[in-house]
């Protein structure tokens, strides 16, 4: 790999592109975004090398795509239009039904492969990028077997060498999985924070209360939405679904507190306390 | 303080009992605990130095209730009872209305102080006890004008040592604050887990794609449903309000999804990033 060009230059993009630069001391390191903002910050943090443009794509050896979800989809393919044929595009997505869609009859379907790394912070853009971000990680990959297999062993290699655990999906459960394990998490949190702050109006020094279990539970909700609100746009299916069903468990919750029946609140909460072994179990 | 005595050896009592420990290095610690194996562990782990009897109560210097919290008011009366006119009773409960309105006439009402540390973990019971659970956390102190002054100077020189933060409010407003900072992200995260455990009967591997977001949201879930269930139902009102306007906010959310207004998803959640600057804040 010599020239690597990465397209969205935010806490993804700019910490996979630090630990590229370790697997590969002697390339060189172009970036693409649409904030002037962010190739300045990119540039000083030493995340890339140089400023690119698409039109310059020809010369990349691998192109990865770490923009905001819905623009992946479009970027992907003007990507395609403009690689050679020997080029890696990765996306980093984190719903990849509508991507790979897209993109399935495009004649250089082959030179793309659909990632959605497992990792993340509440904090965005290139200042809160890092080195081993990664570090023992889930990286899904989608319909591997629609990319060429040169390409697909060079992205695993890379991967193998982030000390990414891989884990092999088609993307319509990826999306449905993903509503529940990340996107319900968040809206949770949102929808929490919301409740607390409008309290606060009324009622002041409420955080003063607060511990670490509340800063736990909300930590989410300090979650971009120029990230998130195209996150529940693309996945809106899949996302009401699992909303409906928390907002039932919580009205069943909610009347068995109204209705004293706190042997089945026990029950619950005991059954809930599973999450345990599978919590511990998660690398 | 020579003679201290503990009631309830968990997670609470027992981290309290280590500090003090430091702080009273001659003084003698008993416990009691209606559970014998608690008894053993917390002698085991020299959280105390012996087991007491209620009947012993009348040699304390101090006495520290930091059991579940609905039998703390009965606790509280018989130990009243018991103890001699210097002897300073603190508790742990983590709702004080009830506590403070049942025991507001006793005629040795000034020789309790009514407390709610802001601390605790996921885990609970004498092996969940630790030195330092308290450091920098917040105390909140009720009614503090009722107790005999002697009394309030011991405890607050204590609670000074423990680097404990002090804040005094009346119980009322207490229980209403804690309803949505503590109780209300339990529910949230129980239900969270609930909803996500029912959905992996169906989807198996659905924990594979859970990272460090969807554990920090459900760490609360782990939480011991004999600890929260006494807590729910002592605090059962402020609860069900606050429930409720967090499930209207989910459904408000919902219905902004569900009709493509993702402008207004994205003012929400850019209004809720407001907790950053509050939760920085945050000792």
């Amino acid at each position: 790999m010599n020239n690597i060009i990465t397209i969205g230059l935010g806490l993804i993009g700019g910490s996979f592109n630090l630990d590229l630069k370790k697997i590969f001391p002697d390339a060189s390191f172009g970036g693409i975004d649409k904030s002037q903002d962010h190739v300045r910050a990119a540039l000083e943090l030493k995340l890339i090398d140089f400023e690119s443009r698409i039109e310059e794509l020809n010369k990349a050896d691998l192109v990865v795509i770490a923009t905001p979800v819905d623009h992946i989809s479009d970027i992907l393919s003007e990507c395609l239009e403009q690689i050679n044929e020997n080029c890696l595009v990765i996306d980093m997505g984190s719903i990849k039904s509508k991507i790979c869609t897209t993109i399935a009859l495009h004649p250089k379907r082959r030179n793309f492969l659909a990632c959605h790394p497992i990792a993340g912070t509440e904090f965005s853009g290139p200042s809160a990028a890092h080195q081993g971000l990664f570090e023992q990680k889930t990286m899904i990959v989608c319909e591997v077997e629609k990319t060429a297999f040169k390409l697909q062993e060079q992205a695993l290699e890379i991967f193998k060498k982030m000390n990414l655990r891989l884990r092999y999906m088609d993307p319509i459960a990826h999306d449905k999985h993903i509503a529940y394990v990340s996107h319900l998490s968040h809206i949770s949190s949102f929808m929490l924070g919301k409740t607390v702050l409008e309290k606060e109006k009324d009622e002041r020094d409420i955080f003063d209360l607060a511990g670490s279990g509340f800063e736990s539970t909300v930590r989410l909700a300090k979650s971009a939405p120029s990230m998130w609100t195209p996150i529940f746009r693309e996945n809106k299916e899949n996302i009401l679904e699992t909303l409906e069903e928390y907002i039932q468990n919580l009205k069943q919750f909610k009347t068995l507190i109204e209705s004293d029946d706190f042997n089945a609140v026990f029950n619950e909460i005991e059954h809930t306390n599973q999450l345990k072994e599978i919590l511990n179990g998660l690398a």
